[in-house]
């Protein structure tokens, strides 16, 4: 091996490998701070570039820095402030500090004592803060992971999985060593059209089946509650078994929070045994915010919580956190190893699908940290509030028709209607021109905001509720966002949705 | 918010943050190559500085990155050549240099037409890699993810899960709509006492229910093949379902081998459509080896295939992949959401369990282009070599007792006898001592070997395989071992059981 171009890190070569991994780490943000979005090469070219033969004979490592400087150019960059369509920058200076080391350093989160020393207890404190910001309580000092009711996942979808675990759990307690009893006939009741898919996927995943899946009407992107009550009363009188409600602290398309107070009242009162789950993936971000904290109350009586910092909060991929209000609720929540047990400190006996696990939380405590509670709630309220602003420049704006009455958090779902009268329109001719506005600005690469089909659940069309729209979804999560890129986003929406339009003729 | 202090990253700030960020890899780089392995505080010394009250507040980055290098003295250096527990080093250049761009890039491998358009193609190359290497057959064009049989995942708990899910799948194609069909017997068998509890964690969390293991007999820490035979043919006489047999490429205490040739040909006699799933997880690594790959022989048969990357292929955490011979199997997998589905190329629809995903395989993809598979398969020459020379060195020395023949791969079990004799001395007091070795080496912090309870499979001490042992696990995974380090371990560890068989007189 030349001593000048080291395949492996070792102390004899720490300055070289420094060299390499500063000027990777350079390469990356000049990636970051690049205003430009996209940057798309056809499939064909990058199946050509990218899918290549197994190399036999390696290369040098100036040839792997010019070919990840190469990668970059081809990539989407969620951290540009033109990038609209999701919270998920991961631009937070403290979030990128942790996100270095655990990229690193190697450490295991599965377990304490020769894995994760410190780790281990970062992620403790890092679960008990947020336990405390959503409303649980948590003993003063914990004497072992049981008492910790809470646990970094890698993602929202492992976090809504770990709530249909425990809501399976709280049914059927011999479920994960007999499966489903003879009879049983389980229900988990979740918004129509609007629950993550996640949810559905769980269920699947863990063997309640997808059948089981009762989806309730909703109105203006949250649950009817009159109707989830009726769901469940009738489903009782059936003989089924209320295994689970899924609640949305925000939806993930247009981030309705759900009333979860009086949604909580009706699921306690009608079915007292059945779990509740909080999504709040999407709307968790508010337990920072001092101002709009109040519009998640009731959230504290929930039996579980998906938390999803890498989305909402600011730190690089990934980090989710699931909560359980009751830490004893851990005990069977899955058979583990002895190896694990025999160490209280295991984070690893809750994280039934996950082994080796690395330093996640790190990049919430430091993030919590450098911050506080406070600078991290003026984030979310500037978020809430250039959300209103791009919401009043719409509103002002013909070209544009607002699908909602408002943001409950930081997301503005419209579509683009430009000369017509979205009222008499023909929808199906509206779902087409913002399909293809859509692909156009994937294609244009410039700004970026989410584009799906939706049902006008909040009749914005005077059509009914299942009208089928596309919609055009902006969101306010970059911090480096200003008025200035709002009109810059609407000038270069109207650009393509002119076009669109012409085209769609 | 001060100019000098930013809390974000924004083109304006681009050159504060970096420094900040080189300040933090420099740290962590340090870390790395710092020889000694441990340093542990007590738990309630931990408790007391990292869970603390939640900060109002926030501090300066210099307070952050004084954390930051408080908490890397605090934490375990498994990158150090004095750590020989485990093979993940996480110290290939490549590897590193993928790690950093994945931490801070923020691309999303859930979907490919907004999230991450070249991570998307170098994960189906790098699959496309391992497949070969494996020895599966790949179409010579993808033309969407249905194509390519396999995924990069979070860890080799989830890619063991997997298997289980497609096995069921296999047996039961209705069952993540149904559940588990009215009269079905599952059967999954593994090898007792040696199969991963990933494996038993799966089969409980997906709803086959842990009842539905049969835990067949072993010898030298493989399958009794004849065993195996009759547990098949004694299950399906009493019209069981014989969903899976679980194989071992590597168990994970000793890196044992199953004859996996021998083996599949048993369960394709007597079980013509059982899911055959190889946990590789640590013997995987031979597939780079021109030298060794033949010991893996038939692995090529099996249905499906986990890999760990970051526990044997020296790359940063976490990376493990999934491997399906028939890429059509994918079909049914489980249900997606139209949102990902509409996508041919979203790798997210390959992963029920993770939505966002990080771009974990670029680390590898980084690796194989650097160093080409025969620089990797000499690394892992030298670590076969390496635990061999460590063999040889236990064989000539009194002090230690080996507990199998050979080593298959790059493991060495054994234990500290001093001056006892092995066959006559109580097995309790053999066992005492090499747990108080244990406990001392953690607490001591200079060097590292695994330690674990395990049954006597080869009959080392000649009272039978059931006889309990503590035993002492070496492994050869950091390329600067060497065999200075291996003497400076030997010499430490009979420094140290000296002292446990004295105190445990």
């Amino acid at each position: 091996m030349d001593a000048f171009d080291p395949h492996f890190l070792e102390a004899g070569c720490r300055e070289e490998v420094g060299a390499l991994l500063e000027k990777t780490l350079a390469l990356a943000l000049d990636f970051k701070t690049r205003d430009r979005v996209g940057h798309h090469r056809s499939v064909s070219q990058l199946l050509e570039k990218y899918v290549v033969p197994l190399p036999e004979k390696g290369c040098s490592s100036a040839d792997i820095m010019e070919f990840v400087d190469g990668l970059l150019r081809e990539s989407i960059n969620w951290s540009s402030p033109m990038f609209m369509g999701f919270n998920d920058a991961g631009n937070s200076v403290a979030g990128l500090m942790g996100s270095i080391v655990e990229a690193t350093c190697q450490q295991n989160l599965i377990n304490s004592d020769f894995c994760a020393r410190a780790g281990t207890f970062v992620e403790i404190g890092v679960i008990r803060w947020l336990r405390e910001l959503v409303g649980y309580a948590s003993p003063a000092t914990p004497t072992s992971v049981s008492d910790l009711g809470g646990v970094a996942t890698t993602g929202g979808t492992c976090s809504n999985m770990y709530g249909m675990l425990m809501a399976r759990k709280n049914s059927y307690p011999g479920f994960s060593r007999e499966g489903l009893p003879p009879g049983a006939r389980p229900r988990i009741f979740v918004a129509a059209d609007i629950t993550h898919y996640s949810v559905a996927a769980a269920v699947g995943l863990i063997g309640l089946g997808t059948d089981s899946l009762v989806k309730v009407p909703t109105k203006n992107f949250r649950y009817d509650l009159g109707a989830l009550d009726a769901a469940l009363k009738d489903s009782l009188e059936r003989g089924e078994d209320a295994v689970c409600v899924v609640a949305n602290a925000g939806d993930s398309r247009t981030l309705t929070l759900d009333s979860l107070e009086r949604l909580i009242d009706v699921v306690r009162r009608r079915a007292p045994k059945c779990w509740i789950h909080v999504d709040a993936c999407n709307g968790g971000q508010l337990i920072f915010s001092h101002k709009h904290r109040e519009k998640l109350r009731g959230i504290e009586r929930a039996d579980s919580i998906a938390l999803d910092p890498h989305k909402v909060f600011n730190v690089p991929y990934t980090l989710s956190c699931f909560l359980f209000r009751e830490p004893a609720q851990l005990s069977g929540f899955w058979t583990s190893s002895t190896l694990i047990m025999r160490d209280p400190w295991a984070l690893g006996q809750l994280t039934p699908n996950i082994g080796s696990k690395s330093w996640s939380s790190l990049k919430l405590y430091l993030l919590m940290k450098h911050l506080g509670r406070s600078a991290l709630g003026e984030m979310i309220d500037r978020r809430i509030e250039l959300a209103a602003a791009f919401r009043e420049l719409l509103s002002r704006d013909a070209r544009f028709h607002l699908v909602t009455a408002q943001s409950d958090v930081n997301a503005v779902p419209f579509f683009y209607v430009g000369t017509m009268d979205a009222r008499t329109a023909d929808p199906a001719r509206l779902y087409r021109v913002n399909e293809r506005l859509y692909a156009a600005m994937l294609k244009d690469g410039e700004f970026y905001v989410h584009g799906f089909g939706i049902k006008d659940d909040g009749d914005c069309l005077g059509r009914g509720q299942n009208q089928a729209l596309f919609v055009l979804r902006f969101m306010s999560g970059q911090d480096g966002l200003k008025e200035a890129e709002l009109r810059r986003l609407i000038d270069g929406l109207a650009r393509l949705g002119e076009e669109a339009a012409r085209r769609a003729d």
